[in-house]
């Protein structure tokens, strides 16, 4: 399986790192990218919980009974804890609270864990309390070590890239007055699916769109997509996220359906202004709020800047948005391997919102652009 | 909008009948498919922090900037606290943090709040630890609340249903060896999404859906469709839910591709047993978990109950899954408008999984199936 390309023991590695630093004994890692992560198995969860404990000298899995076969072809854990749903376990471990109260029962006095506290539900948090654990946040040690992708991601970003340039591609291809967002959506799907087929055999293979389509809609820059058809006149927000093996890119066009009027041109022309001067400024040693003033400052000095209502990228990898974020207050240092959006986009009422988004990976100098479809209002304007 | 036909008010006040028992001052609802449920707005959000208050007297939103004209289009709330990140916000409400600071404090001393504890983070927690907060579980108030469909949400279930069967008919319509899982997927979607753009102007409408093909993957319940072609001999199970205006129903059928052999359809039969004993027992006044043990006794009477690894079924509305279950160990007694999946399955290495997945809302007598895609082998067998 191409995921066996992954460095996953590099990875467990560096966390250990850390969490020797802080003499943390164990860590218990619950976000499904986090796991992914580290051990190479993600399941689809939503309601039987799946957790990993990282200890110094092993790796275990609490698991439901339906993942056992699928957690031990991917996983690298040493141990895995099954809990079972059939009648005939009634009185052994029928849920993960069984396994886990035995785990941390069997843990020293006055246990040190590691616990990504932004993520971790409460109930869990109390069960820790309880047994008297000095519990500290490994939430920022893990976004660190994700930050930096390796040769193998950043293929599998470049990859994700090129996929959606080719539904975005042929999306466009097909769009008109008269087609839904979800269906205009769908003919890019298709076609990447489609290709994908062909070129990456046995892969995991998904995308997730919106698309905000006239002016009340792409003014809300978050909105899933809908039922409504596309109208002349409409100034419409194509947002689009493509991942291979688990690894996104990100990639959106503002389009529209006729002629646009003066001022949406001139705002449309001022949102690529921004994403140029974010482009063009982003690279290791910048401090990434540095990106994100300077973005910001194209529409503040055009008299719009009241009319941005969010930060100009955000990170990305094995999630929708990861942190560290480009935002006014972030004063990260830049590096190489990190990978962000550029996305500044402006929203005026009565007008239209006007955003591209593209993804780019740093490079030793500057950055590679990975998502390459034109920007420019003439290959945008449709009939 | 058709969002406007549910009635929030009612279950605002239900809500506060439940706090108010427990002298709850102040609910804080985290969970997006709550906040939907209670308030009409539901944001795409990923990591920016939303964050709903239920007073006696009233309902306040933490949101952040970008999400501020949808949510005063789509809330209910009487007040919107809006954290910013443009640069000229600077010392303001930067973060979901100040307001909620500020809320928090401004609260009386030694207050009672409830929280989903199975939800929210630890570190919002941990919050309401420091200013001596009782903390109090609302998880399963919430839920009793949600588990029992009112007729608007009955309507737009019904309607996802049909939209599964409409989704399932064209992928098997088109079905044949060379075709990858992603593919066969999007044929089905690309149906529903015009046949949905003709039929419900303006409303959102979504899906999710995974095959698992071939002997290997079938075995494992759940599993992302990938890129890999279906081949004579496949055992493959389609998973399908669909949504209309948030409302879901699942709707999976185990199909073969080629003739399968005498153990195979042995097998895939029991399914179909099992899941018509589940289907014929559920009715308002059952305990769950006698649906569950008598579905899963017609694997066991065969002799395949340790191939068994997963509950007949769960809840079903507004999020993939909800509770309460369909478990062996849930003396929960069923009522009418309730919602369950009803999917027993059987995997075996080397042979295949084999499971259908019906939708069935609770009536007065007995139960309504929402998804009626055929279930027999006659109809499921394709070259």
């Amino acid at each position: 399986m191409t995921t066996k390309t992954f460095n996953f023991l590099q990875r467990v590695k560096n966390l250990r790192n850390e969490m020797s630093k802080k003499n943390i004994f164990v860590s218990l890692v619950w976000d499904p990218d986090n796991q992914y992560y580290l051990s190479g198995f993600r399941a689809i969860s939503y309601t039987r919980p799946i957790l990993l404990f990282v200890y110094e000298d092993k790796l275990e899995y609490i698991i439901p009974a339906l993942e056992e076969l699928h957690a031990k072809e991917k996983s690298l854990a040493d141990i895995h804890h099954v809990y079972y749903e059939q009648n005939n376990y009634i009185g052994k471990q029928v849920t993960y609270h069984h396994h886990f109260q035995e785990i941390i029962q069997s843990w020293p006095k006055n246990v040190k864990v590691g616990l990504e506290k932004s993520i971790v539900p409460a109930s869990v948090y109390d069960d820790l309390l309880k047994i008297g654990a000095e519990v500290v946040s490994i939430d920022k040690d893990i976004i660190n070590l994700r930050a930096i992708k390796d040769e193998n991601e950043m293929k599998w970003l470049e990859e994700a890239g090129w996929l959606s340039d080719v539904a975005i591609t042929e999306s466009l291809k097909n769009v008109k007055a008269g087609i839904s967002e979800l269906e205009f959506d769908a003919i890019g799907d298709y076609k990447l699916l489609n290709v994908a087929a062909e070129k990456y055999p046995n892969t995991i293979v998904g995308y997730e769109n919106w698309t905000c389509s006239g002016i009340e809609r792409s003014v809300m820059p978050h909105l899933y997509s809908g039922t409504r058809k596309f109208q002349n006149g409409d100034v419409v927000i194509h947002s689009r996220q493509v991942w291979v093996n688990g690894y996104r890119a990100e990639n959106e066009r503002t389009f529209f359906i006729g002629t646009p009027t003066n001022e949406q041109r001139y705002l449309f022309d001022l949102a690529i202004e921004a994403q140029r001067v974010g482009i063009e400024m982003i690279k290791p040693g910048v401090l990434a709020k540095d990106v994100d003033i300077a973005s910001f400052e194209v529409f503040a000095k055009a008299g719009y800047g009241d009319y941005v209502n969010h930060r100009i990228g955000h990170g990305l990898g094995l999630s929708e948005h990861e942190e560290p974020y480009l935002r006014f207050d972030n004063d990260l240092i830049l590096q190489e391997g990190m990978v962000y959006t550029i996305e500044p986009g402006v929203y005026v009422p009565g007008i239209g919102g006007f955003r591209h988004s593209d993804t780019v990976i740093l490079t030793k100098n500057g950055c590679k652009t990975i998502t390459n479809y034109p920007r420019l209002a003439d290959d945008l304007i449709f009939s």
